[in-house]
């Protein structure tokens, strides 16, 4: 394991075009390159649930509109009470966020606060802004294949306390840790941070959270959102599941009304949306197996196994060109992986949508290919 | 001026009778108490335009609703251009937030840094709570009778750097300081950070914001809300306006998406709604006057002049009892003061009205006192 100063986002801002986007979703730049509107952009960049928002969301929003005009409930009670009857999980270790992206920074800090922090790489360069934002000392480890075996290398360094951040599902990989593999980082670690971003898309049988081990370690945070799966990345919601003292401790560092009354709102009624759950996990079940074969099929693209909502995929040709093309004669958006530094200019990120749309960035990339 | 340490959050509560709130606003609380629902509560406790939310805004949010699949432009960049054009101040002076209490915590830790920050009382509690957050070196300094003549107090320990967050219109006094008087204290400190959350109820004429002062002085720093005047402090949405280097900064301590999607549409049109604004000033030129004339009129009140949309008023006997009466008989909730250390149990603010709405808190005050 090397210690290594991890890239600013300026400094990978160098390495790309001007105006490049770190992250996937930005269909306002994606829209000017493509000289259309943002909402004609079919957007395989940002890994977002293509069957949503949930019927339940929408309703919950309309009936929610009238309390605007009323701070939210700074305790967050009603959704906190059904955070925890969907896990089986005291309210106590709940902390509802703006986005699981702010939950990230305050988890952050508490990482920084330790020696050092390992950071398994290809990472999600939010990870480092919110590390350097509280000046953590990053030692990053290349997991390479991303094999659960791997996770044996995540060791500490001696004499010194480590935190670890880890993404499972990992993001943009789409591998998946067993829990039990996880379980021995608990003892070599003073922090264990899981980013479980994407768990939700997995079935429950297959899930591999360790959400539950909270109440069992106090030093293991969980951050999960709920707008990936539910498709509602604008209205902004996540939550950590962590011991109360450390929640407590976060919640007098930032704001006492961080969550927006629309989202809180939407919280409560889409964990209990079993319909919709349900359709989610028989959609993905058939559609990303097809779509890894055709990709498979289609020549220079190696798409790589994933247990998520989105596939990395590995090119022959640089990936920029290939993108800009897509955009302009497709108005199909993927995500290149120039903001994960290790994996260069040869990859793709794409999320998993529906079969039809599936379909129309097959026949894109075959285009560019004939 | 004496260097004090303040108390927590944690120590005014111990003050406090169990449970009571920190913040005007918590209608959930008070519900209980009123044994009745959140929406039957008439809330004088937060300081919201009674006119609002504005239909603009209203048709906004139906409009963006499908936007909310996607994720927010993370450089907000339709809205910072709504901003600049109202204030006539460029999009790179402008950080939208998740209300001003978000920028505040960032505006605070830039404070943090400074050797002690000078925090005039009675001061939001929400202040100390941002600063506390990254171990401010807290100077109180009580001004009293919040005269402008009083602002030459502040002033920072010699041989030392010394930041200020000062409140204008102040909370919970009403008063208003002119931006003249503001003027030196650039001269005095490192960082002056002005929170102008109700300076848009003036009307311009009578408004003494200093934000056109930023590209002047790099180490000012401006605070604005846009849900108190808009009546949505549910949504979340402010924006802060200071030198871009310092702005680049605080958006790498946070996440990118702060800013939820409907807020950001909601900021776009409400500054260009100039027949809602004009409304909210003709409604608080003539109901203000005739509050305070009122209030003034009963006996054991005494209501302090204040220019924004609130009251702050004094009484003869302890506010708890008195605001438990008002909500068990009457389901009115107004605000203690007990947040507002300085001030004790015999004080309490309320928002201003309708005519109707402030003739039932009359009503309802004359009740308990017959």
């Amino acid at each position: 394991m090397k210690t290594l100063p991890i890239k600013s986002n300026d400094a990978i801002r160098a390495l790309m075009p001007v105006d490049r986007p770190l992250h996937g979703g930005n269909l306002v730049w994606a829209a000017e390159l493509a000289n259309c509107s943002p909402h004609a952009i079919l957007d395989f960049s940002a890994s977002i649930n293509p069957l949503g928002p949930p019927a339940s969301a929408i309703a919950a929003i309309q009936t929610t509109l009238g309390g605007l005009t009323a701070y939210p409930d700074p305790n967050y009670t009603h959704l906190r009470d059904a955070i925890s009857e969907y896990h089986g999980i005291s309210p106590d270790y709940i902390l509802p966020g703006n986005g699981a992206a702010e939950l990230l920074t305050w988890a952050c800090r508490d990482l920084a606060a330790l020696d050092t922090v390992v950071l398994p790489t290809p990472a999600f360069s939010d990870y480092t802004r919110a590390l350097r934002a509280f000046d953590a000392a990053i030692a990053t480890v290349c997991l390479a294949d991303f094999q659960t075996a791997n996770l044996a290398r995540l060791q500490p360094q001696s004499s010194s306390t480590a935190g670890l951040l880890l993404n499972n599902p990992h993001n943009p990989t789409g591998q998946l840790f067993a829990r039990n593999a996880i379980l021995p980082l608990l003892e070599q670690f003073a922090l264990v941070v899981v980013d479980e971003a994407f768990m939700d898309f997995l079935m429950p049988e297959a899930q591999q959270s360790v959400l539950n081990w909270v109440e069992q370690y106090p030093h293991l945070v969980v951050v999960r959102s709920l707008t990936k799966f539910y498709s509602l990345p604008g209205l902004r919601l996540g939550y950590a599941i962590a011991h109360p003292e450390r929640l407590k401790r976060w919640q007098q560092w930032r704001d006492p009304w961080s969550v927006n009354t629309l989202a809180a709102a939407v919280g409560q009624v889409v964990l209990q949306d079993h319909e919709f759950q349900q359709q989610t996990w028989n959609w993905l079940q058939e559609t990303r197996p097809a779509l890894f074969q055709a990709l498979a099929a289609l020549p220079n693209l190696h798409p790589l196994p994933g247990a998520a909502n989105f596939l990395l995929v590995q090119t022959s040709a640089s990936v920029p060109p290939l993108q800009t093309e897509l955009l302009q004669r497709h108005q199909i958006l993927i995500r290149d992986c120039l903001s994960f530094a290790e994996l260069g200019d040869r990859y793709f990120r794409i999320a998993i949508r529906t079969a039809a749309e599936n379909q129309r960035l097959l026949q894109g990339l075959a285009d560019l290919q004939s």
